[in-house]
């Protein structure tokens, strides 16, 4: 955490503030280690606070190792009353996570304080990930991805949607996952137009696709990956359209490495599935970082303009989706190394090997 | 959905808002059947308007029917457009949904709007349940209920916590659960003084006390249940802890009706545990809502203002947890009849029947 903390010093620096209220669970674990859904981290020259509520307090004095601890019974008295204590004048706050009914509640609470919202001032915190980071995520993976090669037997014609996905989520469990990273997308036939189509009670067909977006979280880090299956011989269409994603998405890892945006990472991709005449079919961005949380920085998009740094990680995701036909994506981790990138997801995303 | 349509409507004239802005998943999945996790609707005088991203956009057509659907590649420049186009003075936002840097991104497109922050506007907006949703909670209820009775033969001497979790979860899916409601909580010995101690790698004792706290969705919503187990025959002061928050539980279920507040529903379970000397180590609420949101109104608590209605829906759970040497929690669901409650969860809370 060395570096986020030198770019917290700075920002302290820059904007002259006396500290800084951290609201988002992310950020708060980052920063300070708590693992409980609720809490705030007031960030101050004279050192750190902690404050959560009685259900996490005892879990808190465990895991927060560098922060004084304290426990409240309402969040924001308690909050302002400890920001008053400091006596500093300007306090700034984590814009993105704080809502605004609690701005105007501890707005009214602190009259005598400028809150200065901060957003932009974090993109990028917890971008570049450090070696126990990378550990962590490069095991998350690992979980998903044994447990998908264990599920993929269920991705036949007849199954429902939902049995892949419980299968699935079963094995995170059994090898030592603690959760799914989100709703386990299967998508098949139709529904793989759907880019978010979490799995339904729709039974799968001989010569659909399915789109498989899974992943599974490990001592709080995300894995995120998409497999698109081929559920007997894949006729022309669909042949063309998995090609076409694979093509891009190989442009889109051969275009990382340090220096490059977003931006231009996304075109990449985009460019591909634009001369191939399925432009309008791929409406997200191509990828986005991966850790505490399942999206954070870099956004790797037509609006992507983070400079990519080695230690980032990042999905690469271009799909196609065909309104009433059906859809392909696929999707890796990549870290990014010195001069390119290596793959932190291992499956294979080569059709032969994702025709069942 | 037509008392909440009601409200809104009054609320609109009483505020004299042109249109309402929702933000936060749960009130949209309400009002309009969107079950997405990203999106935005505006609910105008003219009509109602919901807008999501292109992940999403095939998926609304379908589930969102009494509004039009539009698809934004930018949510914030995307939702002003169309406020800008209702020619409206006066916009009410969920305030308690909204972040702060949302907001001043809206604030800053839409320079001639007032913008109204609605918070206590919308409490207890989705407390009342409909049969519809009392049929899905009761359906989550048992998901999780059956999948605990085929579980708790994890529950031995020498297994670990996260093993009862997995199981438990696994069987959600089974049994047509979406999903856990929350990280499932399985805390023995010393972390059951954890009051949200999810299931670690710690194995179980005997004589210890296990707080298992779990709960499944379906269709979008959540059950909310605490057995404490006890491996072994208990001894005094376990039965003793034990017994005070059976009574306690007792007291405030059989204090629930329509006209009472949450407040004396929970003064009626504090005065037990506060009598018998363990009032110190009760930090948190006697309960809360339960529906779209595992916790919602009405708050269950010294700060439950609200006045409990005929359909509400909440948790009646306190718990007596002592730092070094473990808690015990009960928690049922109750639905606020004509003249008292019914119990949703039907498993025993009886010390004898949680013995193994």
């Amino acid at each position: 955490m060395r570096i986020a903390e030198q770019r917290l010093e700075k920002l302290m620096r820059r904007k002259e503030l006396d500290a800084i209220l951290f609201w988002g669970v992310e950020n708060i674990r980052y920063l300070c280690g708590f693992t409980g859904s609720d809490g705030a981290l007031i960030w101050a020259r004279e050192g750190r606070i902690f404050l959560t509520d009685s259900r996490y307090a005892e879990q808190a004095k465990n895991e927060v190792a560098e922060s004084s601890v304290f426990q409240y019974r309402r969040k924001i008295p308690e909050v302002s009353r400890v920001l008053k204590g400091l006596r500093g004048r300007r306090i700034g706050f984590e814009a993105g996570a704080v809502d605004f009914e609690s701005y105007r509640r501890l707005r009214e609470k602190l009259p005598r304080v400028s809150l200065i919202p901060l957003a932009d001032e974090f993109s990028g915190l917890r971008a570049v990930k450090e070696t126990e980071e990378i550990d962590r995520l490069e095991k998350a993976v690992r979980i998903a991805a044994e447990s998908f090669k264990e599920t993929i037997l269920k991705a036949r014609p007849g199954l429902r949607e939902t049995a892949v996905a419980a299968a699935l989520e079963c094995r995170f469990r059994r090898k030592g996952g603690e959760k799914p990273s989100f709703d386990t997308i299967v998508a098949s036939g139709w529904r793989a137009a759907l880019p978010h189509g979490a799995a339904s009670g729709k039974k799968m067909v001989r010569g659909e696709t399915v789109v498989v977006d899974f992943g599974a979280r490990f001592r709080g880090y995300h894995s995120d990956e998409t497999k698109t299956l081929i559920l007997g011989k894949p006729d022309a269409q669909t042949k063309r359209v998995y090609e076409v994603v694979r093509r891009a998405q190989e442009k889109a890892i051969r275009a990382v490495r340090p220096g490059v945006t977003g931006r231009e990472i996304d075109a990449a991709a985009r460019e591909i599935i634009g001369k191939a005449g399925y432009g309008k079919y791929f409406g997200h961005g191509t990828g986005h970082g991966v850790g505490l949380a399942v999206h954070e920085d870099p956004v790797i998009s037509p609006r992507g303009k983070t400079v990519i740094e080695e230690g980032m990680v990042f999905t690469v995701e271009p799909g196609v989706y065909i309104p009433g036909w059906g859809g392909v994506r696929l999707e890796d981790m990549v870290r990014v190394t010195t001069g390119g990138c290596e793959r932190l997801t291992y499956l294979s995303k080569e059709i032969k090997d994702n025709i069942l």
